[in-house]
This record gives C-alpha cells, sequence and structure tokens, in this order.
C-alpha cells in the first residue's frame, strides 16, 4: 500500500477537537430542543433520482453529488443536504402531524473543488418546520438563531431578505423569466466576486445592460430595514415579498434585512436568510436557510405545503470559535486513578467514582507512578488519586489536585461529595 | 419521477423513534466518558486501499464494500466498520499520547443481502483503547459493556473467548495453518448455521474429517469457566491464550467462557467477546469486539501497536429496545403555548421558558383552540399554557395539565418553579 491517508476533503477529528466539536452541537440541540423541536434521522444513502428531481437542489449542486450503486446496480447518491431528504420523508408519510418540527445533526457530502474551509464531508445542523405559512414561523427560526448563537458565544448579524423581492425587482427591471434563476445564481457570488464580476456574468447570462444596472441598483438600496422597505415600496410592482418581509421584521427585529441576499439553492421560494459571525476572520456564512413552499408538494404530487428550514454549518461555526477559544481539552476525564500494586482495590474505587457521574480512568498497564502523573498531566486530568498498601489499610484515598498541586489524604465518599460539591 | 422511496436497506427515524435511540445513543456515550473515553471522529468517505488493506477488514466484508470515486477518478469507500479508520488514524499520528482511549458513534455501511434486521446503513458505537496490552484492559471493557446494558435497562450475557485458544486448538488438531483464518470464519457461523452445517462446511474447505471432529468437539466442553479452563489446559500445546483467558476472567467474572465463539472479522489477535440480550427474541449479538494487536503496527509499517476495542451495535440494541418499551414520545416540547389574539405577549411568555430551560413550542399559525389542544395532544405534549386578553390583563397565564386534565391560572415565574421542582 502506498502513503497511509484519508480521502481527499475529509478531516479526522481527535478528542482535542471532538469534544469542542461536540459540546457546540450539544448546545445547538439543548436551544433547538427549547423551540419544541424533535430529533429525527434520514439515511446518508439516498436513491439517485431523489436528489436528482427537479425539484431538488438543482443543476449547480448535482454536479457535486458523488454517485455510487448498491449490488442491485440502483443508481445511489450521498445526500448533499438534509433538505431534500426531509422533503421525501413528509412526501412518504402524508399522515404526519402537522406542524411537523424537527431537527437533525448529520454528515453531507459534495466532491467540490478542493479549496480551504472547504470540505467535501461536513456536517449540517438543520431545523425545518412543516406546514406552517406564517411568518411568525419564519421569525421563529430567525429568534433561534439568535439564541443558539448566543448560546455558543458568538457574536452574529442575521441577514435577511425574500426571494419574492428579488423576483419582483428582475420582473421590474424587465429581467425576462427564463433567466431570472440563474441569475439568482449569480447574486448569490455577490459578496465572493464583487458588483462589476457577477453584472459581467449576468451580460454573459444573455440579460441587457439597463436591467442589470436597475437590478444592481436596487439591490444595493443602503438605510435602515425600515427606509429599505420604504425605497423598495416606491420601486416595485409586486409587493407581497416586501409584505412578508415586514410582518418577519416585526417579529425578529434584530435581523438585517439586505435585499442583495440570494443564497444558491434553486429551491426557495420566500424567506432566505444567513448569519454571519461578527469580528471574525471568516467571511462565510455559519447559518443559513429560507422557505421552500413547493418542494415537498412536488415529491408527493399534489396540493402545496409549506416549509421553512435553518442549517447551522457546524464546520463553519467551528472555525469560528477555535479563532476565539484558548481552552483546549485532550480528555473527557475528571479523575485518573493511580494503583500502586493495590489494583483490585484501585478499580473498585474507580468503579465507585464512575457510578457517581465522575469520569475516571485507571492504569491498567502498571506503569511507574512517574509515567503515570507524566501521562494524567499531559492529557490534562484535573485530579489523580493515588492508591497502594498504606491507603488500602486506612480505607483512604490520597488525592492530587493537578493544577494546584496540592495533595490530601481524604475518603472516596468524601472526595465525591467535595467534587460534586 | 417514479414511485419515491428510500434506497434499499436504509430507514428513517421519525421523532418517536429517534427520541428513544438517541437517549439510549446518550446513555452509551455518559458510560464511554464515565470510563474516561473521549470522543473522536473520523471520515466516512475513505480511500478504497485503507479499507482493502490486507491489514484490515478481510475478503468477506470487502465484498460489502461500497465503492465510488470523486471527482478526481480516485477509489473511494464507504467505511464498513470504525476500527479499521481507527487503525489509519493512530498509523498517521505517531505521537499520540498512549493509551489513547477513544470512542466513536457513527453509521457504517455495508452493501449486503437484504433480510429483516439487517441494514445497508447502521450505527456503531465503539470504545478501543490503544496502546495496552494489559488484560486488564480488556476485562475494563467487558465490565464498561455491562454497566452500559445495565443503564439501558438491558439484561445480557456477555461471552468470551480467545483467538489464541481457537489457534492452539486448530493446531493441535492439526488443522494446517493455512486453513486456519476460513476456519474461524465457518466456526463463527455456529450459532446460526448449527454444527453439522458448519462441519461440512470445513470438509468443502479441504479439512479432513479427524481434525474437523477434535476440533467440534473440543470447541463444545461445557461446564463453568473453571471447568472449561481446566478441560482446556489438557488438550493444548500451546496454552498462552487461555492463561490470558484466565486473567480476564480474573477482572471480569460475570463474563461466560465461549470456546466456540469466533468472530467472523480476520484482524483479532487475541480475546474476543459478544453480547447478547437474554429473553429477547433477538438473537443476534447487540454488541462484540476483541483484541487486534497487529492491524496498526501493520498500518504503520513497523512494531506492535496493541489495541482492544468493543462495539455496540445500536440498531440490533434498539430491536431489543423496542420489544421491551411501551412508553412513546412523539415530541420533545413540554410546554405548548396557546395564544388567544396575544401572540406579542404569548411569544414573550414562550422565551421565558424556553430561557428556563423548559422546551416550549408556541402555535404561530393562528389555529383554532380546539385545533391547538387536539395537536397538543396527539403529540403527548404535557403542559398547554393558554394566554388570551384576560391573562394578559392580570398578568397571568393559564395551565392545562393534558394527563390530569386540572386547570389553574398562575404566574409564568410560579409555574417555572412548580415544573423544575
Amino acid at each position: 500500500m502506498e502513503e497511509l491517508s484519508r480521502a481527499k476533503g475529509t478531516r479526522d477529528f481527535l478528542p482535542e477537537e471532538k469534544i469542542i466539536r461536540q459540546s457546540v452541537e450539544n448546545t445547538l440541540k439543548k436551544i433547538f430542543e427549547h423551540y419544541g423541536f424533535s430529533p429525527a434521522e434520514t439515511p446518508i444513502l439516498e436513491r439517485y433520482d431523489v436528489l436528482a428531481s427537479k425539484y431538488a437542489g438543482g443543476d449547480e449542486i448535482l454536479k457535486e453529488t458523488f454517485k455510487l450503486k448498491d449490488q442491485g446496480d440502483r443508481d445511489l447518491a450521498l445526500r448533499y443536504d438534509l433538505t431534500v431528504p426531509l422533503a421525501r420523508v413528509v412526501a412518504m408519510n402524508p399522515t404526519l402531524k402537522m406542524p411537523f418540527r424537527r431537527y437533525q445533526i448529520g454528515v453531507v457530502f459534495r466532491d467540490g473543488p478542493l479549496k480551504a474551509g472547504r470540505y467535501r464531508e461536513f456536517t449540517q445542523c438543520d431545523v425545518d418546520v412543516i406546514g406552517s405559512s406564517s411568518m411568525r414561523q419564519d421569525a421563529e427560526l430567525i429568534n433561534l438563531a439568535k439564541d443558539a448563537f448566543q448560546a455558543i458565544g458568538l457574536q452574529v448579524v442575521i441577514k435577511v431578505n425574500n426571494r419574492k423581492i428579488l423576483d419582483a425587482l428582475m420582473e421590474t427591471a424587465q429581467i425576462p423569466e427564463e433567466k431570472r434563476t440563474t441569475a439568482i445564481l449569480s447574486l448569490d457570488k455577490l459578496k465572493k466576486l464583487g458588483l462589476e464580476v457577477v453584472k459581467k456574468e449576468l451580460q454573459q447570462k444573455g440579460i441587457f445592460s439597463e436591467p442589470i444596472d436597475n437590478l444592481c441598483r436596487w439591490i444595493s438600496i443602503k438605510g435602515t430595514n425600515d427606509q429599505k422597505i420604504k425605497e423598495l415600496k416606491k420601486i416595485l410592482l409586486n409587493k407581497q415579498g416586501l409584505l412578508e418581509m415586514e410582518e418577519v421584521l416585526s417579529y425578529a427585529p434584530e435581523a438585517v434585512f439586505e435585499v442583495s441576499l440570494a443564497r444558491g439553492l434553486s429551491y426557495y421560494t420566500g424567506t432566505i436568510f444567513e448569519v454571519f459571525a461578527v469580528n471574525s476572520p471568516i467571511s462565510s456564512s455559519i447559518a443559513a436557510g429560507g422557505r421552500y413552499d413547493n418542494m415537498i408538494g412536488l415529491f408527493r404530487g399534489s396540493g402545496t405545503v409549506p416549509a421553512v428550514g435553518i442549517s447551522f454549518g457546524l464546520d463553519t461555526i467551528m472555525d469560528v470559535v477555535s479563532t476565539q477559544k484558548k481552552e483546549v481539552k485532550k480528555s473527557v476525564t475528571q479523575v485518573f486513578v493511580l494503583p500502586i500494586k493495590e489494583f483490585i482495590e484501585a478499580n473498585k474505587v474507580a468503579q465507585e467514582l464512575r457510578d457517581a457521574g465522575i469520569n475516571t480512568e485507571i492504569d491498567v498497564m502498571g506503569r511507574s507512578v512517574s509515567k503515570n502523573f507524566d501521562y494524567a498531566n499531559v492529557q490534562g486530568i484535573p485530579y489523580v488519586v493515588v492508591i497502594g498498601p498504606e491507603e488500602v489499610k486506612e480505607k483512604k484515598i490520597k488525592v492530587k489536585d493537578m493544577q494546584s498541586g496540592k495533595e490530601e489524604t481524604t475518603t472516596t465518599k468524601q472526595f465525591i461529595k467535595k467534587f460534586l460539591h
């Protein structure tokens, strides 16, 4: 075998990274559940035709979809998001009680170009509500995002827009209907590529200069949320999107209305939002989502099923967190039990500590005292409990606080009591 | 698009299933951490040559491995277990502090035949220790399994054997060395196919009748752990495995020594164990593992790195749990807030409840009172909080206990206090 390596675009998370990752994941779960979302899980393997459906993510994302076959020669794919599989589940379960509120945390796959900060296997934490068309619902998800990032300890700005506003702007600018989906994809690159490059791309897509200039002027409108809405009301022929936006902002006043926000996926139909970290070198969005009222009904083959969701990008969140947090934990272990000859007795103490809910490791290798202390030190384990013939005789344990260096002789019960306060 | 469906051999977990699944997963995590194991994560995508290495899972499992390619035409595969990727990580990180104790919970993939209770995508919960060759370590994992199943609430029997014993038995029976690996694979089917079928299979593999008869008689030895060890001591030429088994049993006396236990994977080198549920219609093992001292050193290309691990099969555990547990929770929501006209005020109460750590949902759809009560009832939400103009005026909330049907008017603070005791 050649040099040992990982698949390109994938990563290993050793404990010192995974411990923080898991704590962020748990914080998200907690906030999701506080808002009354319940967990659900769909598989990683999906039928290719489901993900390739014209109601799904669209051509851009399909190009980056990993395809494979099973032993029955069936065409399968690795999911590229958690939204399309959710739409499939809801379409397949017509008796689900509405609104259906679920969250899912799981890896998704995109066979994209290899560059910094982009991975081929990454984790999304999705929260969706199916069955409610109320703008209060869109606002609730924005408020959930606010709470979630506050709980994680990140300062963020939540930008919000509405696809109907973009559609109405394009309609007013007389951009032909059949060009609007691809125009959205160009607008989505605005932040990354800048206005001039996007204008050129729109031109190359066969849109005339005047419509482009109008559109670009309008999406660049500055001011407060109210000022932007007031300005746009003068311009737009169709004001439905603006009315929705006003309602969302009335329940989520901290969101920032950004007329140029577009989102790359083709399935959005109304509110869209993206969350960015403030004061961070990471400029990509750390959460994003929106309303997709058509997908499920189209999958099901009849009716409309309103839906809105938000997806937290765990990997980008971790990129932001890692530029801010200094503390590194290499181990979850709280107590290291070091037996001197008395393994059996020491093991009993270890078990007592575990039963009390204390994460406890014991040396089973019979290493020297100094090697064991070195190990506990490198791992950052806060307490070492030494148990030798003396301690067994006295029915005591010797505890060393690794931070302060202080030692004391006590009983297991006393130590547990003190440890748990 | 044809009829909407999942990929064969995969499943969706709606909240009523996922809530129990997640609670079992959390229980396992808790016990793993009590034993001082820290979380780690490796990707689902691996290079095919890593999984196909001769040091890895072997031909049998490779036949069931999902293969795919990335856009660079690189051969990739979906991991079939969490052990081989762990060996890769350890081999790639020679500076890891030993013993390296990690757990990982994740899905693995096997493109096997479709039958009841077998899935192509399923979840393993693995605990491994790298760098310790002590039999106390093997015993610790057995005790961890005992604790974990006790915490989940399942009665189990933990069967244990040692590959060195099987090797020594085959050596003593004069089964040629080159046939022993394939013979192990046949023995692994003993429980499923019975002795006669296995004997026939061994014959077809070109092993003579007398060695087969001797081997099968020896592995069928009955009695207590001590009696089996005593019997085998009389038979075996090489007693290393027996000495190891004696030591393991001295620290894990509740394990049952089962001489016929073989385990299907080719990488085991010493202790092997399998856990079965007692009094359950599910006969497959719900956790299994063993010692694999060669894999990592071979991956690394030098030296020996002792390793031992156990894998909990979440899906089989859930199969057992679901035959026992009756209670079904459809939602994690604890309080449903029902606004009558007063959405803004009701939403403030909802947020207060969430901030106190209570999982709270609010009707954003403006449904009728009876529809909202019906929803809360179907979802099994324990409390409904009604807030209308009257309540707002009085600065009170009306709480209905959905189980008892009792209603009371109180304040948000009082209710929170009572809810959290």
